[in-house]
């Protein structure tokens, strides 16, 4: 087995969290090879553009591997696994706004180069579609109300990590490698100090309750009944 | 069912974390009751006065319900039930210096009656040791490398929560209100931010790995002995 796993927890909180991992699990003796991976953005303030730009490149990124119409099909099945894998039931909330996850995948159009393929393209694009994300973000000015919510957020992502993350689970054994994914700072507030200024942001929260399509328009006709449809 | 259950997050790195509390289960239709319950201390740095005293303290009360020679054996059960349940196997640490922990305790000497007492004198005891303990060191100045501790410290304490305890797993459904007992803030830190200055404890650490006796002196020969033994 060998895995790439990285997380950005930023400081300010216009930035969203990204992480990325790809990981390639083999049993030779059994013939067995698998490929797994994913991208998801993680903000703490909605920003459409962003969720758009960010959806929209794992998309065409799809298309490049397998032509745009299959392209759609698997960019369209890995963003629903997406957010099926980043659901906090306890929260009734999806840690962020999704974006790729694959696993136990050893062929696309039944070949394994085009599945590697594909892991290789994901793992060479962590960084694509994020960085201008954060140029348009990084210089906004925060305040003490913005910097809790973001603290307060993280609290989601960690329980997320804890309570439900497969990686986590699997790497019990190792937790302090496993915790470097944990955000450096985080609170949990209730009561009198809950009453503390806050930024929230409902929109934010609407679409963690029910994920929305980013890269797909009005256009998208077919795809977008597939989705509407399953 | 009822139950109550209370957690002290200090502000000073100084004072120690308490957490305590009591349950009752019934089941009339089918006879079954039983009572659970207890009360810890977690430091971030190791006072063996504090330890003494509030070990102590437990020890003392378990005689006020049993006599001396019964209540010793209680407290020693039930100080192993505390070391054993709040372990962090992938920290391979204790939680704290644990205190006292009871579940499903239907009787006492075989006395409902007296199961019941013990649990309302637990209930009854959780500040007395506690408040002592606070007054000794509320005052003692904090500097950044200390506070830099504590929140390391209380991450292993939300991790232990998550990971590990049944009430919190229990109560998914209504995590908002289980998430109560989390520490407000708490940092996670690896890499170059691991290197900042952090006054730590290493024989706090020791105790966490290895928990000693402290309400048992050399001059509690067969009791110490029978723990030795098991």
């Amino acid at each position: 087995a060998c895995a790439l796993s990285l997380v950005f927890h930023s400081r300010s909180p216009h930035v969203p969290t990204l992480r990325g991992d790809v990981r390639l699990f083999e049993l030779p003796e059994r013939g067995e090879l698998w490929f797994g991976g994913g991208a998801d953005l993680t903000p703490f303030y909605l920003d459409e553009a962003d969720a758009q730009s960010f959806h929209g490149f794992w998309r065409r990124l799809c298309g490049r591997v397998l032509g745009p119409d299959e392209g759609d099909a698997l960019y369209a099945r890995c963003k629903r696994t997406c957010d099926e894998y980043f659901w906090i039931p306890a929260r009734r909330e999806h840690r962020g706004l999704g974006g790729i996850f694959f696993d136990q995948m050893r062929e696309l159009r039944g070949e394994v180069e085009t599945a590697e393929y594909f892991a290789r393209e994901v793992a060479a694009g962590f960084l694509t579609p994020y960085l201008p994300i954060v140029r348009r973000h990084w210089a906004q000015p925060v305040g003490g109300a913005e910097r809790r919510w973001q603290l307060l957020r993280r609290g989601r992502y960690l329980e997320f990590n804890l309570l439900y993350d497969r990686g986590v689970r699997f790497g019990l054994a190792q937790l302090d490698k496993v915790m470097v994914s944990a955000p450096p700072l985080i609170a949990w507030e209730y009561g009198p100090a809950a009453s503390q200024p806050v930024r929230e942001d409902e929109a934010l929260l609407e679409v963690l309750r029910e994920p929305r399509e980013w890269a797909f328009g009005a256009m998208d006709g077919e795809i977008v009944e597939f989705l509407e449809d399953d």
